[in-house]
Parts: structure tokens; C-alpha cells; sequence
């Protein structure tokens, strides 16, 4: 299988080379051949390209079962005033990859539960799979600017339609089925006509294709406090691309250690994007002192999502969690303690 | 001076009951006159007028110098294909009275720190007060649905004018300078073309008018991070209609008890809106168990920002913060102790 890698900027490097080393372990280990070809992407591509996803880079991705990538952005391509910035090359390859779903894991770690900024009773138990979609909503929708009397108007459109609605909610229902059989859409539709649309065709996809799971309704704005006073009562959660961004970003925060969340971004078919949902880390990049588990966590979800490789996956999550349960810390999870490097920690996976 | 009142739905007439006896109680003292007429508004007003805001109720809030509102909605009114709903109404007032300027603290009682679920030592010290625009952005954008080729398709659209901008970065701006001196406005314009306008203005505001407070800039997801994290880094807040709502409400799970947040909605002139922050709490309505707290602190902001006597709203306030200090507790903040009523936590206050 050929497997993508996106190094990306900051700490994407490095983190993704130990990515890469798990699954040259795996290869071994399994008796699989992964070709792993790396291509510029984000900030480094724009010096290199002035292009954040070079067609190259593109070409090779839609080439592959799937695709790891790092993390993108940094100061230095961070002029609102650019002609372009890393972020466009993230939102291109979403969109040319046509990869709606986007994956996120919420789920503390037992030996990290202290890292929470929530107390230790209302995190404990807590186990959410968002499905945000991600290649519509107010993120693609016509914007611009015009005259006004009063200086300029910029609008953005928030737009739906029927089946890039039904599609992401189906995806979820099914992995809900799956799961804790519970799933809980997340719209503002006592404000908004395109909630409306989303309400009404996600209550007709559960209705008629899964009567079988426990379904309700949050608005947006309910669902920013109930994460908080009680996460653990969630199993899937499906929302659109903006208040999905807000919501697993909020979320991400719960189990207090964001360099252990990864995230998958699927398609209808083609190959998949993983990556860790933390940034780049401009402020310790090159340092060697990176966490590399979030980018190892994504791999095991592309083996499990894009290669069907589960045994696989669920080894590679396996020898995480007997790590941590070993006591090894990168810095940012050490608590003050001691820890280890990016490679060492890499080691101990391995 | 005429202050309305509108009680609205569930706990609304209970909860309003108290403020007016606190108002009552001012008039007393500081030798006031306030005349309390009320009038129907929410569910109540589309039983009896079939419109949530009656035109009679809108004038006689026209004709105020603020307006004092418990809640509105309930079940009875929650039927998302029903002619109207208790949510219009609220969106009318703010529309037609011009409340572009939603003002939000969040400070939690030190009395109540342990009921927050957040730990203590990142709850400690947080003192935000929010401005989230009131009357513009998706919530009063064009919104429609139109056919499509894979069933329909549904728009809202979000947009913001220079000057819509500027009004509430210059009030939010002018608090920063009376409070901590610090400023922080909220987009998403690494994606959305209107952010990119709102941080374009804000900043032009800021550097312009403001040079003497700290000035930074975060986008949405961030701060829904933030806002868990490190509550206590920040001072003024100020955002867009639709980011406002949703982490307004998701700074109100901080404190832990919602029960004590009020609200205040202002415009460039005319009365102020008033209100807890909370909902209307059908299952508890009628019991006499309601916390009338919020409302009472928004009682106070009513005499600060739209009668200007601030005198009166330290009293109100000093008078919460003792009752809170003495250990009377209504249920919603009694965590399983001895609780009381809705009129004796008034009694207590007056
Ligand atoms: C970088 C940005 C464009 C992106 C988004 O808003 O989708 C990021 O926040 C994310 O969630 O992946
Ligand atoms: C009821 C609803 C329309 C309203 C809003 O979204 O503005 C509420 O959530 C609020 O924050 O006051």
C-alpha cells in the first residue's frame, strides 16, 4: 500500500518520522510492504512552491490509500496579508480529496485523567466520537465583500443541501450502531434555516435507516456547556464544519493532554487523511522534545480506516497505552516530572 | 422611571417576582419612583396573541427606560413546525430596540468554587465580561432554501458591516480601559471572509481610539480551548452574534452556577433588556424552588447601565454577595444541603 506522508512545518517532522518508524515496524512485523513517499505541504511548500498544496503533492496524495500528515502554519507564513497561507492547503486538500468526515476520538487515558483542567468525577467515563463535516458549510460557501454606506460589508454563507447532510449523518449513525448505539446531532435550528434543513434530513436518515439507536437533538450553543458539565453522556456526535470546529476543539481540551488526539478525515472512497489535531508547534520545533503519540494514534486509525488493517491498528493503540501505562512522558504531559524525548518515545512504541 | 417587565414563561413570573420586590425595596430606600408595568411576551403571549411579541408589548418597551425579562419558551412551544416560537420574539426585541451590545460576566462567587467543574485552581480568579453582537451576523442574514438536484438546499448567510463592527469593539474597548485594560476579539479569519473584515476593523478601532489597552487576537476554536484551559488570562471579550452564543454559554458552565448569571443587552440609546442567563426550567415552574438570584443581579446591571445609579447596583450586588457569604442556598447551588424558597432567598436579599 502506498501511504502518503505530509511532514508539514514546526514539529511535523519529527513527529511524523516516528509515525513512520512505527509503521516500518508494522510492515515487518505483519509481513506488509508500505511505500511511504513524502511530500512538501503548508508553509515549507508555499517557500519552496509559493503553493501551500503543490499539484504535485495533490497528485500523489489521490495516488495513495491514505495519507499521514503532521501539522501546518507558523509564524512566519502567518501575514493575513499573504497571497497565500498553509491553512488554503489544508482546506484545498480536504476539498479535492472530497473528505467530508472528519473523525475526532475524545477519550481520557486513564493515567492521564489528573492532566484535565475538569474535575476527575465529571471526565472519568468519558468516551465521544464527533463526526464534523468538512468539506461544506459556511468553509466553502460564496463570501466576498462589497461597498456600504458605513464603509464595507463582508458576508460568508453557511449552505446545506440534502445529501451532503445525509451522508455525514449516515456515517455517523453507523459507527453509533457500532458503538454505544447513541447518537446526538448538534445544529442551531431554532435560529437558522440551513439548521433547519440539517435537523430535519438527519431526524429522516436515523428514522428510516437506524431506528434502532438512541437519538437526540442539541442545539449548538447547549452542547458548548454540556461538554463541559457532562461529557461522559455523549457516545457520536454529528455536527456541520463550523460549530464542528468550535465543539472538537472545545472537546479536545477535556482529557488534558492534546498530544494524544488524532484524527481521521475520510471520503466516499479514495484515500484517507490522519493527522494529529495539534498545531505545529513553532515554539519547540527541532528540539526533539515532541509528542509523537497523537501522530502515532492517527496511524493506527489509518490502518483501521483506509488499509482495514485492525489487528494492526489495534496493536499499534496497545503498545501506546502499555507506554503510558509504563509511566514514559513526553514534556508535555510529564507534569513537571521526568520525560523523555520524541525518539524515545518513538522507542518505546516500537 | 418606567422599567418593564417581562415575565415571560416557566420560572419567569416567579423569579421577575423578586427582582420587583428588590426594586420596590430601592425605591424605598434611595427614594425612587419606578413604575413596573408587565406585559406578555414568549409562549404565554403566543397563547393569548399568537404573536411572542405583541405590538402593545413593544411599545410599552419603547416607552421604558429598561426592560426587565425573566425567560421565555418550554415544550409547549418547542413544535419546530409551528407558525411562530417563543425564540422570534426575543430576536424581534433585540432587533427592534436596536440591543446591538450583549454584555456577559462571568465571574464566579468564591462561595461557589467548588461548584464549578472545572478545578479549582483554573477557576480561581477568572473574571471575564463578555460582548457578543447582538443584532447582526447569521442570526439576521439573508436565509432561504432552493431546490436541488439532490433534494434541497438550504442558505443562512453571515455579514457584518464596517460600522456594525466598530460600535461594539468601541463599547467592549471603553470597558477594557475601566477594567483589567485588556481586549480580545474573537474571529475565524483564517477562514471566513466577514472575520477577515471584523479583525480588519476591530484592529483599525483598537489602534486608532485604544492605543493604551492590550489588544490580542484569537480565532473561535482557540478560544473555545482557552476558555477551559486558562479562563482566568482573560479580561474583555468581545465577538460575533453566532461565536458569542456559543461561548458565552460556554463560559457560563465555569462559574458552576448558572443560576447567579445575568445579562444585560444594550443599543446606541433607548432602553436596555435585562435578563438571567438562564432558561425558563419548565420542570421546576410553579414549585416556588427557583433561584431568583440572576435575575436579581441583572435587576442591578438594569440600574447601572440604563438609570445610571450605581450606588444602587453596588447595594443589590453587596446585598447577593452577603446572602451567598451567610450560606442560604436555593437547590440549584445547595449541592445536596438544605435549600430554600424563591421568596425566602428574596426576602433575604431585600
Ligand atoms: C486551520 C483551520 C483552517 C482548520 C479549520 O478551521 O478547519 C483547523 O482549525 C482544523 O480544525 O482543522
Ligand atoms: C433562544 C436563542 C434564539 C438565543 C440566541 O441564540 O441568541 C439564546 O441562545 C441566547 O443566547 O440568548
Amino acid at each position: 500500500a502506498r501511504i502518503t506522508l505530509l511532514p508539514g512545518d514546526g514539529i511535523g517532522p519529527e513527529i511524523v518520522a516516528e509515525a513512520k518508524r512505527v509503521l516500518d515496524t508494522i510492515a515487518d512485523k505483519f509481513g506488509h510492504q508500505f511505500e511511504t513517499p513524502s511530500c512538501p505541504m503548508g508553509g515549507n511548500a508555499i517557500d519552496e512552491f509559493g503553493d501551500p498544496l503543490p499539484p504535485q503533492t495533490l497528485e500523489t496524495c489521490k495516488d495513495s490509500q491514505a495519507i499521514l500528515l503532521g501539522a501546518v502554519g507558523g509564524p512566519k507564513w502567518d501575514d493575513p496579508s499573504a497571497k497565500t497561507r498553509p491553512e488554503a492547503g489544508l482546506l484545498k486538500i480536504r476539498k479535492e480529496l472530497g473528505l467530508f468526515a472528519n473523525l475526532r476520538p475524545i477519550k481520557p487515558y486513564s493515567e492521564l485523567l489528573d492532566a484535565s483542567p475538569l474535575k476527575r468525577e465529571i471526565i472519568e467515563g468519558t468516551d465521544i466520537l464527533f463526526f464534523r463535516e468538512l468539506t461544506g458549510g459556511i468553509y466553502f460557501g460564496d463570501s466576498g465583500r462589497m461597498e456600504h454606506p458605513d464603509g464595507e460589508k463582508a458576508f460568508s454563507v453557511m449552505t446545506y443541501t440534502t445529501s451532503e447532510i445525509a451522508r455525514i449523518v449516515r456515517l455517523a449513525a453507523e459507527s453509533a450502531r457500532n458503538r454505544g448505539g447513541k447518537l446526538t446531532s448538534v445544529d442551531k435550528a431554532n435560529v437558522l434555516e440551513v439548521s433547519r434543513l440539517w435537523r430535519q434530513v438527519a431526524e429522516d436518515v436515523v428514522k428510516n435507516e437506524f431506528p434502532d439507536i438512541e437519538y437526540e437533538v442539541v442545539l449548538v450553543d447547549a452542547m458548548a456547556m454540556h461538554l463541559i458539565s457532562r461529557p461522559s453522556d455523549f457516545d457520536v456526535v454529528v455536527t456541520g464544519n463550523m460549530f464542528g470546529d468550535i465543539l472538537t476543539d472545545e472537546g479536545s481540551m477535556l482529557p488534558g493532554s492534546l498530544g494524544l488526539l488524532p484524527s481521521a478525515s475520510l471520503g466516499e472512497s479514495g484515500p484517507g487523511l490522519y493527522e494529529p489535531i495539534h498545531g505545529s508547534a513553532p515554539d519547540i520545533a527541532g528540539k526533539g522534545i515532541a509528542n509523537p503519540l497523537a501522530t502515532i494514534l492517527a496511524t493506527a486509525m489509518l490502518l483501521r480506516h483506509s488499509l482495514s488493517l485492525e489487528t494492526e491498528a489495534a496493536a499499534v493503540e496497545a503498545a501506546v497505552a502499555s507506554v503510558l501505562a509504563a509511566g514514559h512522558r513526553t514534556a508535555d504531559i510529564a507534569a513537571g516530572g521526568t520525560s523523555i524525548s520524541t525518539t524515545e518515545m518513538g522507542n518505546h512504541v516500537i
